[in-house]
């Protein structure tokens, strides 16, 4: 569970990092699933612009028993679930590789509009657990984000026309629903940028309306993030087209495991 | 002229940062030239890999009187006569634009392997001068270096067919002697990785061969540097056949002026 002093960061910057979520064992063991993954070809698998490094894997919890109980982790269900207010289950997962000197940036957006316009979600509850499985620093392409962007509500992108391409646009550096210059300045201003930084088995919460995005990994070390997006069990959405590695179609409530 | 301390410094770390070598006026102005240059066709201008966004404008002290005689501002070249014990001229001018959301990075590398291999610069009694004309900020592509590396000398590069590709290949974010992750990873390690960051009008002097790159510019600011390289007049190079833009074959040693 969250602290309430934890949950109060989270309700007012829209985001909180929660040292030594994992244990270093633990951690381990999720960063050896996600190497594996990353060998493994998958529909799921989306590789950088240089078509030769993995950039994520995309719908991990549908493959993976490891990272199936990693969701259901109880230290991890009951903070989604305290966030949320109600049981959930995983509507995405997906782990971002950023490799060391390869991994390329993540334009600012946010997540939320996606599972909106694309799956059909009726309302922002839903939350992402970003799980650090490797040291995140300031040179190693942490997430960036606008503390309080969450208030916002959806800031709608000036590219429009992303609408009508395919999911592939949700996966690339060239992404979809990007915020231009001209969005971005005034709210860069207004609420200036932080960088999410911490130890490998930290995690990071944030609020999927926050404004973030990532630039390239710089350093010589990886920077694999494994995202889950909680979302709540009153908030299945409807209709969407998008492949179940995207937008899963199962929403029985998880139950909590006592260990990995 | 750099104090003692500043001077300290350089020696030990590769680099200094000295705040306020421009005022705001004088930057404001070189500013303006800057963005006047980015505007017109030449051939040291130089494209993003978007063909859209100028990356950088090389050989400005050439074709610019204002940024000529900023090379020659008594306060600025003082400081690089004496770092390097000599009368000096510039080798090399260029403006680096990094655009906000769209300038690209600069892999590692250092800078004397290309005047040491392409110009035949006999030894590196060469430094630079980094002109801030935008305020520097960890999150809109600042130089990142590694403290100490300029003690190493050269590093040689893995990429050794880069020798035999164009000047082109020297001002891409494909660069031609860039250091690959296998030979930074344990340079990293050891020096650190530090980011150069301050206020427009600031001046960040760096030894040649001190390791550093930059990342991608992910903040709403643009962050535009003019780096002027001074070299030695007894460190003329021999045999260089680069276009005078990358180059300058004029070793006339540079009278000071007082005023901009």
């Amino acid at each position: 569970m969250l602290s309430t002093s934890q949950l109060d960061i989270y309700r007012n910057k829209g985001y909180v990092v929660v040292p030594g979520l994992l244990s270093q064992a633990e951690t381990a063991r999720v960063r050896a699933e996600a190497e594996y993954l990353f060998g493994r070809d998958h529909p799921g698998r989306v590789m950088e612009n240089d078509g030769l490094t993995v950039r994520g894997i995309h719908g991990c919890h549908q493959v993976s028993p490891l990272l199936a109980r990693l969701a259901r982790l109880s230290r991890v269900l009951s903070a989604a679930e305290q966030v949320l207010g109600s049981r959930v289950y995983v509507h995405q997962s997906k782990v971002n590789a950023k490799r060391a000197l390869r991994g390329d940036l993540w334009p600012w957006h946010q997540d939320y509009i996606f599972w909106e316009r694309e799956d059909g979600m009726p309302e922002p509850r839903v939350t992402n657990v970003a799980f650090f499985l490797d040291d995140v620093t300031p040179h190693n392409g942490p997430l960036l984000l606008l503390p309080g962007s969450q208030h916002l509500g959806v800031v709608a992108p000036q590219r429009r026309e992303a609408a009508e391409r395919g999911w592939e646009a949700h996966l690339s550096a060239d992404l979809a629903y990007a915020l231009d210059a001209a969005r971005l300045a005034p709210l860069a201003e207004k609420f200036g940028i932080e960088a999410a930084t911490g130890e490998a088995g930290s995690a990071l919460m944030f609020d999927p309306r926050l404004i973030h995005g990532s630039g390239t990994n710089m350093s010589p070390v990886d920077r694999t993030l494994l995202l889950l997006t909680y979302n709540s069990i009153h908030n299945v959405p409807r209709g969407g087209r998008r492949p179940t590695f995207l937008a899963e179609r199962d929403a029985t409530p998880l139950r909590p495991v006592e260990a990995l």
